[in-house]
């Protein structure tokens, strides 16, 4: 089954209290193609400007992705740099320059038009609907979004609601998409809204699946060290989706295969933070894998 | 198998932004005793004032607990008041009357020295270590501390950590107390204190069991709506010790028992928000809580 993103292809500066590092490969497109792990052959749209390094694209590439649908423009690469305060959790955004990011326009390759399944990265609403509108009858869209549309673009981003199977949010977002203090609350409201399963991120504490048949709150797999979060929300997609895939999911699968979905995300996930940027990910094996189910599963079962 | 709870028995005047309650029954020892649902003929200490009600003791002996160990004295009830903002998490203290509890030393009936658990609530750590030498031999003693404790008077926390087998302390409490910022690395350092078992609690976000043989993260019940969270905490712990006496455990038992006693720990302080004070607790019978340990296992087991 192939699996189609669109988002983010990007250059992190980011530093912690111990470290620094400068424009390491990042963005929402990349960090998810990676945590896929190689199912559904993960087909990347997205925008790079000259500086970026073809050995970025080529780890892509090695790590299963499929970056033809990744253009290049003259300009600069999406820039995006922060600084983590003493608990890695609260961070400050320092600059975020768009680059080439700032013309967009998602063009899918014909070929891929037929793609099985959908992840919308955190874009303009405007854009994911344009992306939406390219594709044949995907059997599954999921969705990520920002604080940043929900404020200004609340049109646009209602418009594609109305056109996904899963939306994946944050706490704080999904409070302030429908006014609703519980989540229980924000969830079936969300529901209304468009999505039928809702996936509430909630970092340190896990995550939260509202399906069609229930709920499951996986916790997050507590590491002894955290080197650098970002991106870790794209990875929990990454792992999400791929795991839908492998399952052949569609939107009117039973919430098993979701539920499964969610604990794969959640261990792909916990990988992220271990290394700066991408090079947690690319710790992942086979027994690694299997050696963290094994630890979450322990978490989780009484 | 007997429990016995030295802590406060308390008038809470509670204000939300839908409602106020003045000097309603609270205290960590009633919200703990009620929440042990007569599991272990809750023996309580603790000190009341001239103004206290004798149908809040009453209530109490009603769930079940042995109330005879709480003495009167001349003044007034130990008063605690505080507001809730608008999230319902966040509270601001406006009062903290201590009364009669100023002068609390607790003294333990002899016949109540041979309880087979101890619970020793959140006061003063010297106090609470005065308890623990008044006891013989309890197959397992579990501690509940706070902020001031940990920021005042380290050293007598210290002491009473050294005998004890269970801290529970929330996710902030757990820092403070270890100088750690990784929940692993705090919960290793407290083992390292004294107690062989650590429970984190995490609030709206659950609870998580640090054991002998393994971690467990238990989500909190998501509640529909939340009336008033005081005394979560104590109903947590009332519902773990019930469950440990019911099991027969003891400081030496193997994790499971510990980790069911987690699960109706949650169940039982899933109860508490949904009502002022603790009327929440009183709503709980059998179907109810069948059908919340339902819920619970449902948003658990993938």
């Amino acid at each position: 089954m192939s699996i189609l993103v669109v988002g983010s292809v990007a250059y992190d500066t980011v530093e912690t209290p111990r470290e620094k590092r400068e424009k390491q490969l990042g963005g929402s497109a990349s960090f998810f193609a990676i945590a896929a792990l190689g199912r559904g052959a993960v087909r990347c749209v997205g925008v790079v400007g000259d500086d970026f390094r073809q050995e970025d694209l080529d780890l892509l590439a090695e790590r299963g992705a499929d970056v033809t649908g990744i253009v290049r423009e003259p300009g600069d690469s999406f820039h995006w740099s922060g600084r983590y305060h003493d608990d890695m959790i609260e961070r400050d955004t320092l600059a975020t320059e768009l680059g080439v990011f700032a013309d967009f326009q998602p063009v899918i390759p014909d070929a891929w038009r037929d793609s099985d399944y959908l992840f919308l990265a955190n874009i303009h609403p405007a854009l994911q609907s344009h992306v939406l509108d390219q594709m044949n009858s995907p059997k599954l869209v999921a969705l990520d979004t920002m604080n940043l549309w929900i404020e200004n673009t609340p049109e646009d981003l209602a418009k594609i609601l109305k056109r996904v199977d899963v939306l994946l949010v944050n706490d704080g977002e999904a409070r302030q998409l429908t006014g609703k203090r519980s989540l229980a609350h924000a969830a079936a409201a969300i529901r209304e809204m468009g999505p039928s399963r809702v996936i509430v991120k909630k970092g340190e504490h896990g995550a939260v699946y509202f399906g069609q048949e229930g709920v499951l709150s996986v916790p997050a797999i507590i590491l002894d060290d955290v080197i650098d979060p970002t991106g870790a929300g794209d990875c929990f997609a990454g792992g999400f989706m791929g795991s839908l895939s492998d399952a052949g999911a569609t939107r009117d699968s039973n919430d098993g295969v979701f539920r499964q979905a969610m604990v794969d995300g959640t261990v792909t996930a916990s990988f992220c933070p271990e290394g700066f940027n991408v090079e947690g990910l690319l710790k992942i094996d086979d027994a690694a894998y299997t050696a963290r189910m094994a630890t979450l599963r322990g978490m989780m079962v009484p």
